[in-house]
C-alpha cells in the first residue's frame, strides 16, 4: 500500500488506529482453545470485528515466533485474512547485517506479503537499506520508543541533540516518506513537536496509547501533519476488552471508542 | 550452558571457533535439494565435519525464517541434531519492550532450547533483561558490529566515549559474566584493547573473521582474557568452502586450519 492509499483510507473511515494483534494463548478466551487453530480463530473474529474503525494492523511477531512453526501459519492466515485495504505492519524490530536484513525483508514481504515491517537502528545504514529497495513496502523504524529502556540509550545526548533526534536526521536520507516511518512513542507526546521539525512530513506509527498510557489529543496536536501522519496503535486495551464470549463484541467497541475520538481530532488539525 | 563448561571445552578442543550456519537454500549445493529438508541435510552434514573443531554453533535465524514455517522446523531439526557439549547461539537479534521480549526469550530458551540469543541495545534495560531471567542461558548484546553501518551511531560521541562503549558501561551492570556475552566486531579488532578495560571478564562473540576480514591473531592479543573470552565466527569461509559433493570435507579442512590457529593463539595468550 502507498501513501496515498493509505492516506485515502484514513479519511474515509475517520481514523488512524493501528490495532495490534499482540495474540497470546495465555490470554484469549477458553472457549476458543477447542478450535483447530485458535490464535487465528481469535484473530479472525478481532478483524471482523474492528475493521470498520482500524486503518492497520500489526501483529507483534514474538507472539507467533513463541508457538514454534505452527505460530507463523497462524500469523500467515491471519494476513491473507486482513482486507487488501488495511495496511499490514510485521512489527519484528529486524536489523543485521546488509545480506542478512535483505532475507528479513524477504521474509515479511515477499514470503508473507506485509506492507511494512519494523526496524531497529543500531546496525546503521546497510541493516536498513535493504528493507527499502521493495516497491510499495516500508521500513518503520525504531526512534524513540515507549518502554522505559528507551532513556537508556535513545536520549543519550550527541552533540547537543538526543540520540533518536540523529537517528531521524540520519535515517530520513536513507528512504523518503513514501518508504520510511518511525515509531515514536505516544508516553513522550511532548517529544513530538520537536521530532515533527526534523521529520515534517513522514508518517509516525505511534505505540502507547491505552494500557501503556500516552493521551491520543497530544499526540494528535503535536504529531498530525497535512496527511494526517499518524498511525496509533491500540493492542491490549482493544482485544483483551473481554475474555468472555463477547471479546469481538467489546473488542469492536474499543476499537469504535478510539475511532469516533479520532473522527473529531482529524476535524480539527487536519 | 554455563561459563565454566564452555571454558572447558574451550581447553578440550583447543579451540574458540563457532561456525555459523547462515544455510541459504541458494548457496547450498545443488544435489541437496531432493531432499525432503535441504536445510537439515546440509547442516548435518556440516556438523558432522566440524563437530570436532568447533565450539559453538550460531544459525542466523534470518536465513531459517526466510523460508517461512518449515524454514522453523529445520531450525529445530538442526539445533536438536547439534551435540549437548557444544554452545548454540540463535542469531536473532531481537528485542522489543519487556513483556514482549519475553515471548522472544522463551521461543529461543524454552521451545527450542538455544543456550544463547543476541539481542540488540536499542530498547535498553528492559527489552535485555527478560532474557537474562534463565537459568544457564545467554544474552549477547550487540555492541560494536562488523558492517558499515556501525559507524553511523555505533561509534557517535556520548560524553568523550563512544555509544558502544556506553552500551557496554551500562548494560554490563543488568546482567553478569555468567549470562551475558557482546558481539564486538573482528574488523575493528584496534577497539578490543579499550573495550577490556570496559569488561575485561565478559566473553566476546566476534563476527568478521574470514569473509568479512578481520585478524584473528589481532583479535586474541586484543580481546582474549584468563578465560579465553573470546568465540570467534566463521560461517561463510567453512560452510561454502565448495558447493561440490566435497562440501562437507573441505568445510573441515577450513574449520580444521581456524582450530589449529586458535590452538596456537591459546597456547601464546591464555
Amino acid at each position: 500500500m502507498n501513501r496515498q492509499e493509505l492516506f485515502e483510507q484514513i479519511k474515509l473511515k475517520k481514523s488512524f488506529l493501528c490495532v495490534g494483534l499482540d495474540t497470546d494463548i495465555k490470554l484469549i478466551p477458553d472457549f476458543l482453545l477447542d478450535s483447530e487453530d485458535p490464535i487465528f480463530e481469535f484473530n479472525k473474529k478481532i478483524i471482523d470485528a474492528t475493521k470498520d474503525y482500524c486503518v492497520a494492523y500489526k501483529p507483534n511477531i514474538a507472539f507467533y515466533e513463541a508457538m514454534g512453526p505452527e505460530g507463523w501459519t497462524s500469523l500467515q492466515k491471519t494476513l491473507n485474512y486482513i482486507p487488501k485495504n488495511i495496511f499490514t505492519i510485521a512489527d519484528a524490530k529486524r536489523g543485521d547485517i546488509g545480506n542478512t536484513s535483505k532475507l528479513y525483508a524477504r521474509a515479511f514481504f515477499e514470503k508473507m506479503n506485509f506492507d511494512s515491517v519494523t526496524v531497529a537502528p543500531y546496525m546503521g545504514e546497510d541493516s536498513v537499506t535493504p528493507f527499502l529497495e521493495f516497491d510499495n513496502k516500508w521500513v518503520i523504524l525504531l526512534a524513540l520508543t515507549s518502554n522505559k529502556g528507551s532513556y537508556d540509550f535513545q536520549t543519550l545526548k550527541v552533540e547537543n541533540e538526543f540520540l533518536y533526534e540523529k537517528v531521524l536526521a540520519k535515517s530520513k536520507e536513507w528512504g523518503n516518506t513514501d518508504n520510511l516511518m518511525y515509531v515514536v512513542g505516544a508516553t513522550q507526546a511532548s517529544y513530538l513537536e520537536s521530532i515533527r521539525k526534523i521529520i515534517p512530513e513522514h508518517f509516525l506509527l505511534v505505540p502507547g496509547v491505552g494500557s501503556q498510557g500516552g493521551s491520543l489529543e497530544d499526540v494528535a496536536k503535536y504529531g498530525m501533519n497535512s496527511s494526517c501522519g499518524l498511525l496509533v496503535n491500540s493492542s491490549r486495551g482493544i482485544i483483551y476488552a473481554s475474555k468472555e464470549l463477547d471479546f469481538a463484541e467489546k473488542a469492536a467497541i474499543e476499537a469504535q471508542k478510539l475511532q469516533i475520538e479520532m473522527s473529531k481530532l482529524l476535524d480539527l488539525y487536519l
